[in-house]
């Protein structure tokens, strides 16, 4: 994307788009559950459950999941009758290139051996349907792919090299490199951020062709060379629980995380509210029986709150709107960073989401192979509606109960990813003492750590 | 400032701007240094010290100031002969101010019981001469008192009203502004953001009329109602010190912790660079031999590194170059917050250093009243000159060490700002065992924290 796209695209006045050769128009996304849940049971994988009914699904008894990761889903369709969150797992191999003879400079793929393999597990909590999350479940381990082959000589190097080639155009290169202190890890995380913004443009695309619409959020973990690299873009959320410890592995990404950078866009480029809204922020929406009034306000250089004195255009409809949960970008979103979206606009205006979203995810590393891993540890990644009733820690006490009592069954996981949905789904007392209900689709993913950072293919 | 001021000021094809009326050229900011030095000893406080000298300076014995805090400054002069760090410390008498009868709506300020008094210590570390730094000191508390003075009656509430006013608009007002959870604090870090900002705008007017340049840091300590506000635009730091403790309160800004920010700007606004610099990250400075190469980069949204192919325009100069304390952006600053810099530009350019800086401040809180304070718990503020030689644990020993046998003397938080200074000093292994020497400016305050936050006139 360059400021120049973004001007055309979003701001009136810039010069007029070329027009399109029309695209004959594809057929829409077919609707699917993770294929892993095939033969799980409860009716055909790829039927819409009848909402009242409420299944936990979970991977069949004997379908082993990359690190026997376990997993469960539950449609609450609380929104649509289809499940709007999607599921991907499985292996990674990253074809190691190199470069052929200087003369031609093409890619060759080398022998089998050669190749750095990986896991991957994914979770897309769809909106507006769930045609994004079913694209970036097909397309976004096939653009990490593509980004990670494309890196990958830096990545199995001591240290990426200046110069991918390997030939040094200035002797003291890699003590530019070691100075900067770009490690193999920069590379994966470079990758993961790219490969989050050309999936972005996939669906874009396949949306636009098939008529559809939509926006989904994305959670990844990758394992690779010892590592586990958490990526996410939206309001899922990864944590670490071990004995004695729950590390969030992702923060998220809302309308009120983000608020003083989409603000701050607001602020350089007011066109994109179309005079329809201000980016102020006030505890309330004002109403005219505050004009003239000092009341609170941040506008987006705050983290602190002042006073002003309210003028007519402070009456409009803010920019972010609501409290917590509540949130919503422009009226419309409850998340700031996804994937899709590209046509979304506010109901009954020309206002795009879309400039105020990004589609660059946050990574985190965590260092597998410095862990003294003990058998019990694990992450649990889930989608936003196991986390607005269950926190880290009650997520974790859950875990440590379950799995020192189940450690003879191989499904234990899975079993424990339907306890962690289960617990959701009680109204009264149920072992959290919360009592608490979620009303949203929810996945779970459990990932065992114990002997998985030497088993992942390292190399 | 505005989006559209922003535009006119910095971007080519705005309007013309006004013809502004001639002004009587004021007269140069006389040189000075901070008032609580009179009678400190060597030689006339407001005389430029001799470079070879480098006097270690500190109030005179007898010269109390805020808290019993100490403080001590030595000039290095490698850049200038004055001294280009300046230092302001003093009581914040705020007025309480309340509301007149709703007819005039006039403010009336209150007999004195109902004062709010505070204490404030500053540091300002100038370039580009001593000017900005000293309008700094001269002028930021003052804009401080202004700020809180506004919102003062929100402070002393329970919770800030929505209405400055008291007056209930609308009768759930509280429970928004409960729901926001903003505190009394919240209004206490907006004013320190509005201050830096009025402050920056009053320097760059004053700077204007008497016809000079440059610009300056600002760390601020400010205590107020239990809580220590430490507000950091720029390079210094402070740190808390206690027996089992060190825990940073600011974070430096510099090209390169900005680095996402500044090129984002870059991005949006790509005629900033003139065509002279790239916004993008290499590791080195890119050369002719490296067209055509894949070489290791970073833009604006990546946090992990990826390879590109060079271009002639990758070739340019980079928006942000080096490495640490080297890293400049666009080849002039090593900050990328502080006051001032209004007309700075590149050498020989016209391309404006101002619109990548910010004024604005971040704001840390510690909770003084929650702390079980010891008798030798610190604060230590100190100009990057120190912080260059010297790490928060050095600094921490140090304290640890000098305090405990100086129980006794009423002085010695200063000398324990001469020592932090004299430990930057030594080429042979001073008791710091580094033996590294800072050859900038520094200005260092120790602030003691013990039986001070009841002391401090809470309200």
């Amino acid at each position: 994307m360059s400021a120049g796209w973004f001007r055309r695209r979003f701001l009136p006045g810039g010069p007029l788009p070329a027009p399109r050769p029309p695209r004959p128009r594809a057929s829409p996304v077919p609707y699917r559950r993770p294929r892993f849940l095939r033969g799980s049971g409860s009716g055909p994988a790829d039927a819409p459950r009848r909402p009242d009914a409420r299944p936990v699904r979970s991977p069949a008894r004997g379908r082993a999941l990359p690190w026997n990761a376990g997993y469960a889903e539950i449609i609450n369709a609380e929104k649509s009758e289809f499940n709007e969150d999607q599921a991907a797992c499985g292996q990674l191999c990253i074809g190691r290139c190199a470069f052929a003879a200087e003369e031609d400079q093409e890619w060759l793929t080398l022998c089998p051996e050669e190749l750095l393999t990986g896991h991957y597990w994914a979770l897309f909590d769809g909106h507006g349907g769930p045609a994004a999350a079913i694209l970036a479940a097909n397309t976004l381990h096939s653009c990490l792919r593509r980004q990670l082959e494309a890196v990958v000589e830096g990545m199995v190097a001591t240290r990426p090299p200046m110069h991918l080639s390997g030939h040094c155009v200035c002797p003291s290169d890699p003590h530019f490199v070691e100075e900067k202190g770009i490690r193999a890890e920069d590379l994966v995380i470079g990758a993961l951020e790219s490969a989050f913004q050309e999936c972005d443009e996939v669906i874009g695309r396949e949306l636009e062709a098939s008529g559809q619409v939509g926006g989904c959020t994305a959670l990844v973990a990758v394992s690779l060379q010892g590592k586990l690299y958490v990526a996410n873009a939206g309001d899922s959320r990864a944590i670490l629980v071990r004995k004695d410890e729950v590390r969030p592995l992702s923060s998220e990404f809302t309308p009120e995380t983000e608020r003083q950078r989409i603000q701050q866009l607001a602020f350089v480029y007011p066109e994109l509210l179309a005079g329809e809204f201000t980016r102020l922020e006030f505890p309330r929406r004002l109403k005219g029986d505050d004009l003239g009034q000092k009341v609170l306000f941040r506008d987006h250089h705050m983290r602190g709150w002042s006073y002003k004195c309210v003028e007519k255009s402070d009456l409009k409809y803010p920019l972010i709107h609501g409290q917590g949960r509540q949130a919503r970008l422009l009226g419309t979103l409850a998340v700031s960073r996804g994937l899709g979206d590209h046509q979304l606009r506010v109901l009954d205006t020309n206002i795009h989401l879309k400039p105020f979203l990004l589609s660059v995810p946050q990574v985190t590393v965590l260092d597998v192979d410095q862990l003294e891993l003990q058998e019990e540890d694990v992450v649990v990644m889930a989608t936003d509606g196991l986390w607005d009733v269950l926190s880290n820690e009650q997520v974790a006490r859950l875990v440590r109960s379950f799995l020192p009592g189940n450690r003879e069954d191989p499904h234990r996981f899975s079993e424990l990813a339907q306890m962690l949905i289960h617990s959701t789904q009680r109204k009264d007392d149920g072992p959290t003492g919360e009592g608490q209900v979620s009303y949203d689709d929810i996945s779970v993913f459990v990932i065992p750590l114990h002997s998985q950072g030497q088993r992942s293919g390292g190399r």
